[in-house]
């Protein structure tokens, strides 16, 4: 009887866990990407890719364009935004967030980069896996 | 005792369960694209939406634009591919699995249409949920 009733408990406590880890896992990959914009803002990129899986594995897709590894990644935001005025305030907006698990979920943006001649914009799909260390993207597709 | 046997016996299976899955899961989804290319190869663009969860909550990214719900993205389908012709030949090609969790996971890939004039292709990441009448694509963003 005792056997049942841990088992009871566990049944109705796990999934009410998961949903509440939910809401926690929304506001910590929102504050990812929070950090992401204010490292990019002051011109830091090697803390706006501390937003990325740090791994062989990390895929960024731009247009038709795929990048493999953080490395990779890294190196290409360098030479594409090789100077402050490049760089100019990146924003995001309109995040919609879909949680696919305790560990993993899919946020769907709009990114923005304000700049003295132009203002590129467009949308992103992140799929974000939780490691020990935290959120981390793992798929970027931009477009 | 007896119970205490169940749950180490479901401590031990379920992990591995979710892991055999996974590999099930790659067919299955694998699968639901397949069926998804021969419909749009013999014309039927209904058929090729089965693949979509029917919701409003569907989501379709193309480049900048964003369509909502399965019926929009039909009629949007419908409307951009209204002959045969400009149907042309769909192929998917260079799929790549990310498994999320036993229910969900990311596809990415190459889409190419072959037609007569041209050859529009491109990349596309697809989240895949798994629902009660199979695998379902909840979120497509191409470009």
């Amino acid at each position: 009887m005792k056997y049942l009733i841990i088992i009871a408990f566990a049944l109705v406590v796990s999934p009410l866990a998961v949903f509440g880890q939910s809401t926690g896992a929304e506001a910590a990959i929102k504050k990812v990407m929070e950090d992401q914009t204010a490292a990019w803002n002051r011109g830091d990129i090697d803390g706006f890719m501390g937003g990325y899986w740090k791994s062989e594995k990390l895929t960024f897709v731009s247009g038709t364009n795929v990048t493999r590894g953080w490395q990779a990644t890294h190196d290409r935001y360098k030479k594409s935004y090789d100077t402050r005025e490049k760089m100019g305030e990146l924003a995001f907006s309109d995040l919609e967030f879909t949680m696919l698990g305790p560990d993993s979920a899919v946020v769907l943006g709009t990114w923005s980069v304000k700049r003295k001649a132009d203002n590129p914009h467009g949308k992103f799909t992140l799929t974000f896996k939780k490691f020990k260390d935290g959120w981390k993207i793992i798929l970027d597709h931009t477009s």
